[in-house]
């Protein structure tokens, strides 16, 4: 099921190239990538670490729960949602990729993965 | 000069709070906040240190210099575009506020403020 949902959002997603969901310790739970030579764990596992930053700096701003984060870089954009406190849904895409219908993509499927956890 | 570019970012942005322009050791050169009580500054400050780990996660990743960051929280949003190697342009917005048109204000005004950095 969870293959499923990431393969719905990354293949739907124009310049969609691999999505995940993980835990904030950097496990995955599921991975899929359009091309199967891009490695999709590493990304997750490199910016779960940030989360965890960034976590922390929304408590100390006092600016509620951490809900998405994107992160764009020259040759990718990865976008991420998390799913609740532990788990995190993540999509990255070409720099050029459609951005709005990936956060539309990774919104709609937050819930039916949510269910599943 | 500054100070009119982060007005016009903030104020023609819907939902646009506060904005800054800061170096990556969290020093701001210039601020502008809407409510002259949102500290801007320290969510700069925080935030440069986020904007680190992003960047060495990207150099792990060979990513490409990082040029964006996005860190939604519950009860706001933070857009952040790189500069240069140095300088970073952030716009904090209400969660409901119209993040489309501050990426769009800050990516018309980042060569502005380049020119003059």
């Amino acid at each position: 099921m969870f293959k499923d949902a990431l393969k719905e959002i990354v293949d739907h997603t124009e310049g969609g190239m691999a999505g995940l969901i993980m835990d904030m310790s950097g496990i995955p739970l599921e991975t899929y990538a359009k091309d199967t030579a891009f490695d999709i764990s590493t990304v997750g596992a490199e910016l779960s670490i940030v989360l965890g930053q960034v976590q922390r700096a929304g408590e100390n701003l006092e600016a509620g729960p951490m809900r998405e984060l994107q992160v764009g870089n020259e040759k990718m954009v990865t976008l991420i949602r998390m799913l609740d406190a532990t788990y995190f849904l993540a999509l990255t895409l070409k720099p050029e990729g459609n951005l709005g219908r990936g956060r539309y993509m990774m919104r709609v499927a937050s819930p039916k993965i949510l269910k599943e956890l």
